[in-house]
């Protein structure tokens, strides 16, 4: 069976406080898409956030004496520098533009993936206002999900996806930050291979696949594709969240 | 427009000296896919090294005293390390059952991406073979994609793929070995943003993200897919290889 994922058509600039669950339901209407059972909506965390009103002024930002110092360091804004240190719990790498930090949704990303593109903030001072991810993306997705099954009568599954850089390879890829029905992980432990050996590797992240999958499709800029319907995806959908994918910190060799 | 990604039926046990773009054609045939210009095939790392007869005998290897002494450290076949030593350039991290290297192709995996499951031996010395990657998998793939124009008389990409774990996620991805058409990175810098902003995300890893999207619908083990075809790909195909997706060393915060 073929996996196909499709960007929605159609989705409008997002405001804050704006019904995301309602632009998907158009959207997916304007693509020509008839939602089914087991499909998932991919959802880029940019929108999310957007009509989740996550926008920081960095106007109104006064940046403490530690942020200020890294700010120096790295060539970066202190008062942006200071709204990453607000949202992480460690920083675990630095280098000239960029913070290499634990985030406090638990995972390791640059600059707390805070986003100072497509930023729209008021008349003269756009370029003052910053976007925060969300507060909590698998709430997020959980929501979008109960709102859009309502509308629908059937199960689907939601995911919240971003784009993350990697430790030794170049290019940022989709990853999964929210999570409703779809599995983060698919543990194939103890199935045979075709020679009836059991398997070296355990677990496949699949929810993460299906991030970069999704992110690919969506494209980055301009294109303005921030939802995509996937049909096919191989696995059953089943309760998950954003813990099952991250690393536990006694398990990590690269801190 | 859709991505779609459809793993091939009727693709066999693959030995030594078999050829892949026969097999391929036969498989597409099979699975009622008509090859278009552009599009793009993936192939399981797995499949490629079998056909290049990529086999090691345990039983052959003597395990040098540092692999002696690596392998009791954390409990693992002396000889198995031994041949993950030779793929490797550097040892970056171990632990119980895992070395973390850089492989002689560049890249930073577990254990050299040496398979010890699906391994086909001879008779009574089956668990004995252990399965090397390709000797140089953009020039595999180069190949492919060289004998499967031939037969079509259009262009089209050719991936080879693996799975790697991450530093901070669990789970295994995909991720591209080898590169012939399909481009590794794709560079957004200067592309204007919807409000005309410069992006600061400046390279998407594209060959990346189209492994990990492969690789899922792939699956693994019994299943037995190990080709898929894809169309839709959303960015121009133009020759490229592994390299544009490896970190540099000077660039690389985590070692």
């Amino acid at each position: 069976m073929s996996m196909v994922l499709t960007p929605l058509r159609g989705f409008p600039l997002v405001k804050s406080g704006d019904d995301l669950v309602e632009l998907t339901v158009q959207a997916l209407s304007v693509s020509g898409i008839t939602l089914r059972e087991g499909d998932i909506l991919v959802f880029a965390q940019k929108v999310v956030s957007k009509a989740e009103g996550r926008w920081v002024n960095l106007a109104t930002v006064t940046p403490s004496s530690r942020a200020t110092e890294l700010a120096q360091q790295i060539e970066k804004d202190p008062r942006l520098v200071e709204v990453i240190l607000r949202e992480s719990r460690a920083i675990l790498r630095t280098r000239p533009g960029t913070i290499v930090v634990e985030h406090r949704l638990g995972f390791v990303c640059a600059n707390a993936g805070i986003d100072h593109s497509n930023v729209a903030g008021t008349g003269t001072e756009q370029e003052e206002w910053v976007l925060l991810l969300p507060e909590d993306p698998d709430a997020s997705a959980r929501r979008l999900r109960a709102g859009i099954q309502d509308r629908f009568g059937f199960p689907i599954g939601v995911m919240i996806i971003d784009s993350h850089g990697r430790a030794w390879r170049l290019g940022t890829v989709g990853v999964a930050i929210g999570l409703a029905g779809v599995p983060g992980l698919v543990d194939l432990r103890g199935k045979p291979d075709l020679f009836g050996y059991r398997l070296r590797i355990t677990q496949v992240g699949a929810g993460d696949e299906l991030a970069a999958a999704a992110s690919l499709v969506m494209g980055q800029a301009a294109e303005g594709t921030p939802v995509v319907h996937v049909r096919g995806f191989p696995y059953p959908l089943r309760e998950a969240n954003l813990s099952e994918l991250l690393r536990p910190l006694e398990q990590d060799l690269f801190r």
